[in-house]
């Protein structure tokens, strides 16, 4: 099942994507999708549900909607993301491949939705893309092993860990610094629930800027999978439903670039996907 | 004012603490002391109630109170905190004075009330202990200059940044997989509103363990003061109503012991206060 969350940012309502891709309303079924709703339990009930029953709020076409769609997960509690989880994007980053999964987190503020405008901060050099396979909690996870790990996923999103690299890395210490401006997390188009995507580590992840690719991946290279994942950061703090767990980028963003890294800059276009997961089409603006 | 939220973890409400130290009911006011409560507007609007007039929920006597206290802020969105903005404990930690503040984040679900248990992790041995001012934002904060900044807090608490330094420092990079373990944010008792507060930077803070004291610092030894702090984090991530900043902690965590570091075991008890912000009073126990 496809969930989406549709309408004005802030404003946004529970919808389902039918067979042909469009948008219907699940608002009177469903508040939101959020913690409240992402239990297995809940999660499993929507399957009961007789999509083509629903009114369908506009056309969905390849990834694009005459309605707004939002980040698929609203009352998100934290965003936790690992860090140089490709072997190829450690050695371009110029970084040791890690012995256990890198942690930080990017604010909540940043979250926003799969076509809208991602915001250059003004006098930011070195805003960066990286196309990434995200996690969504349905339920509580605290000193999890790997092999119970998967049960408390609801579902998986792409994302994007827009990061601007002077702010992350030459600033004073502590990547979160240049994870957390505003847009830097647009999540969606859709909540895809796990029965759906099947085994997450056979995906394909792509990114393009203005048309060129620049990162072409999969999470089978992964450094440390989704289970590992997710059992190591129960043992650091507790995930909740809701949650999201940014997973790592493969190789090609624009600090890796030869001979010169490249950076992002007004007016730029990004489009990246992944299998079963949608398309994001985001456009580059100066923030005031 | 000094505002609470009292009652059962996840099912607390709003109470005010009169003149004489007593919990008065504010629950059929509002709903909760959380974003929604904490503009400048209806924190003033507050300031109209006659306080004697509402039920008295039960007696507090020095910190200590009948009833449980929880985090004074409900739906806190973000926990960011400054690092190493005292020079003594800088100093004592072995790291340089920052040039600009260094900034992490602790995951929401660290929140806990003033009297609250601190879990020790399993097989944890770096248990450290950092009393802290703790902001609580009012109004939303994007790119502010320093000369407007204070017009969007709400009030001040006191705050422990309850920290693992190996997972900090010794587990592959980034401070948050040691500053994020449940229960290593106690928060409270009050939300003390900024009227009340007057000056943040000449305010005296400490802490015991064991009755044994080992910070002893004030507020006007920041590196970094209260409006610099925020017009600087404001360039970085938008602050939110009910979001909360960490300031930093003064020199003398265990850390810093010498001439061997001292780390939290089950059973060792914390003390620490602020001057006008309350009393916190935590006993360490072992988590399962």
């Amino acid at each position: 099942m496809k969930l989406v969350r549709y309408g004005a940012r802030g404003a946004e309502r529970a919808g389902v994507v039918d067979a042909q891709g469009r948008v219907r309303d699940l608002s009177m079924l469903l508040p939101d999708i959020g913690p409240a709703q992402l239990a297995p339990r809940t999660l499993a009930a929507l399957s009961a549900i007789d999509v083509e029953r629903l009114p369908v709020v506009d056309v969905v076409d390849a990834g694009e909607s005459g309605v707004r769609l939002g980040c698929p997960v609203g009352g998100v509690g934290k965003i936790v993301c690992v860090g140089l989880n490709y072997r190829d994007h450690a050695e371009e980053a110029g970084m040791a491949v890690p012995k256990e999964p890198v942690l930080f987190m990017k604010a909540v503020t940043t979250l926003s939705g799969p076509q809208d405008a991602v915001q250059i901060p003004p006098g930011a050099q070195k805003v960066d893309w990286e196309v990434e396979l995200g996690i969504v909690i349905g339920s509580r996870l605290k000193h999890v092993k790997k092999e119970d790990a998967l049960r408390h996923v609801a579902g998986y999103v792409l994302a994007n860990d827009v990061s601007e690299r002077a702010y992350q890395i030459e600033r004073g210490g502590q990547w979160d610094k240049g994870k957390s401006y505003d847009t830097f997390a647009p999540v969606g188009p859709w909540l895809v629930t796990a029965d759906e995507v099947g085994d997450p580590h056979a995906l394909a992840l792509w990114l393009d800027v203005n048309g060129e690719r620049m990162q072409d991946g999969n999470t089978r290279n992964f450094i440390f999978d989704v289970p590992s994942v997710l059992s190591y950061i129960s043992d650091f703090m507790t995930l909740e439903a809701g949650d999201i767990v940014l997973t790592g980028t493969p190789a090609g963003v624009g600090l890796g670039r030869k001979p010169e890294p490249r950076f992002l800059k007004a007016g730029d276009e990004m489009r990246l996907g992944i299998t079963g997961l949608g398309e994001q089409r985001l456009r580059c603006v100066q923030a005031g």
